[in-house]
């Protein structure tokens, strides 16, 4: 099939999405957790989808998390009814978040890290007559956010929370090692795994040594999930970017170039022979790949995306987007010889060097099996 | 007033827009191309909004600029007659554009910089049944796109416009100094707008002795039509980002601080002590702010946005956005009497690093005027 043919119909750029691929990401997480005995708790701050939720968890609506309370609201108003909300949450936002557990039953748990935070939200809540789950975040070492922990400072939260109970009800402990993608190498990430694994855990029973019940305790990024030897003592996991994988997570060694489940179908607009190279023009820019340039950390030649084979996602040799202005994207290749490969109008397809803010660019998927455009799946964004 | 009281009932992140500084931005250049005896046809890639593309104007609905068929629809439905649509278009798109035209008696310029290009265009165009007004793109430095000025490419892509007549009709040239941004000294950039302007009207010139009539001479970025000595020859412009402003205009000297007319209303969530230095938190990441770091190669504490009083929209020392996350946003404090200052839940506005991207993410603006609040102006996205 050409991929004129196979893409007929979609304006370019567009977010194509391998359900094979997705399908095949999902079971081996799920399996890697039922083999870890911990519950899984997708991250969909990379989805958005619910089409992509209920594949993430074969069929069902079981707990979610989230990174925005857009994403809350989208989930909870399809059903989903117990969703963790991430990101520590401005005060200001308590309203709309009681607003989503009680116009659709949906039960949020929310994170906070200081007795600040649990004096400002309580008196919020109080004021809203909501209650919300909250689980505290220890920070493992990223220093992104977190209190120290099995600290005085997290029993000190703890006695604030239970202060402020029937408000907020301590649910248990978080952490995030945002660091594992710090390497490229399995063995200091599976370090990390134990160093998360460590951190929550040992908060968790400091808490219950001082008579807090801390039934949740949560941890995850998609690599110290892969790498991790166990996970005892952790009662369940989040991570997102596994479902789709991108060159982030490629040049880490967490998935595969066969993995990568969406890219970005882009036309060729114009063949530039007078740069430095010879290079084809894209209509995928800045706004259609993101500038996240992390992959290059470990892959330096990924520049903001690997071009590839419409109809297969062969990569290309080694073309990649090196410059991105707002609509256009520069692949600079060795010779002219690729501009009667690659005639204007030519379709290829684009593997992201970060999918979370590659695909936050797109309102759907378009969603191939075996090979073939068989739908289009809404997503969401804002905030 | 106080900040929870002026931004009451906005959730963060939030794109806000001053009204007044657009107004003074969108009459400044106005007056200039007066000045410099030129038609503005502004850019709206960056404002994606009928509001702001009416202030540009001063109320009326003008000849435009876009960079993607989304804003050719929205603006074409919405009004406006003369649009340019400044990316070389992917032939798969033309029966959109002829749609466009068709269906809201738009006139549509596209643009093209090859003879490859034009014999695909006009193909596709003959079997719409489609006209397009073509200008031809030439290169005057920045080598993104466009042929050798004043060619005999450039009359090679000419006659095969004419040959393709009256599905394409020539009307002209157009050209873009994209690389004076490489620059933040007035003086190298007037030089480049001397370059941009002859690039266009030497290859109009020499069209003309050709025997083409090429009646529009099309040149333009924010920084070259601010700083051009004169643009004899030339008859209208492009530039866009002069309406919004940022720290990259503001890096180069194309703006001060106090035009900036664009920022992000963001909430502090939590206080980080436990990093290299403190830190706070904020709900403005990637995805809210975007990954452009552009600002610093002039302004290289920029990070990714400068972080203001959300009322006054004075800066807070220097404090920058210095880390983003998806949803979290990283600014270090030269202590912790900021915790105080700013507790978790206070406000702050973020000014952009790069107001195009940073817009990109919201699907509208809450309008100022005069300090308060009074509307939300609607802004499209995607392609």
């Amino acid at each position: 099939m050409s991929a004129t043919t196979m893409f007929a119909g979609l304006h370019t750029p567009h977010l194509i999405l391998d359900a094979d691929r997705l399908e095949r990401n999902a079971a081996r997480m799920r399996s890697r957790c039922d083999a870890l005995g911990v519950t899984l708790r997708p991250h969909l701050k990379t989805a958005k989808s619910t089409d992509v939720a209920r594949v993430a968890a074969n069929g069902k609506r079981g707990p979610i998390s989230v990174s925005t309370l857009a994403e809350a609201e989208y989930f909870a108003a399809a059903g989903w009814r117990d969703i963790l909300y991430t990101t520590a949450i401005a005060p200001a936002k308590l309203s709309r978040a009681h607003h989503i557990q009680h116009e659709h039953g949906a039960r949020l748990l929310l994170v906070l890290d200081s007795p600040e935070a649990v004096a400002v939200m309580g008196e919020a809540a109080a004021a809203l007559g909501a209650r919300f789950g909250i689980l505290i975040e220890v920070d493992c070492g990223e220093h992104r956010s977190g209190t120290e922990p099995a600290s005085q400072e997290l029993v000190a939260i703890a006695r604030a929370i239970e202060a402020r109970s029937p408000q907020l009800d301590l649910m248990g402990v978080m952490t995030h090692a945002g660091h594992s993608y710090r390497f490229d190498d399995p063995a200091p990430v599976r370090a990390l795994a134990e160093v998360e694994r460590y951190a929550a855990v040992a908060s968790a029973e400091f808490l219950r040594k001082h008579g807090y019940a801390c039934p949740i305790v949560s941890v995850g990024s998609t690599p110290t999930l892969m790498f991790a030897e166990h996970l005892v003592g952790v009662t369940e996991v989040r991570a997102g970017i596994y479902l789709f994988g991108d060159l982030s997570q490629l040049s880490r060694a967490v998935c595969t170039q066969d993995d990568i489940a969406v890219s970005v179908l882009a036309a060729v607009i114009g063949h530039q022979r007078r740069g430095p190279t010879p290079s084809l023009i894209l209509d995928a820019g800045a706004l259609a790949l993101s500038k996240d340039d992390g992959a290059n950390r470990f892959m330096p030649n990924a520049g903001y995306g690997l071009v590839c084979d419409a109809v297969t996602l062969a990569p290309l040799d080694a073309l990649a987007v090196a410059t991105v202005h707002q609509e256009h994207g520069g692949v600079p290749v060795p010779d002219e010889s690729w501009f009667e490969r690659l005639p204007i109008g030519s379709f290829v397809r684009i593997l992201p060097g970060h999918a979370c803010l590659t695909c936050a660019a797109y309102t759907s998927y378009a969603v191939l099996r075996g090979g073939k455009l068989v739908e289009e799946w809404p997503r969401i964004g804002g905030w």
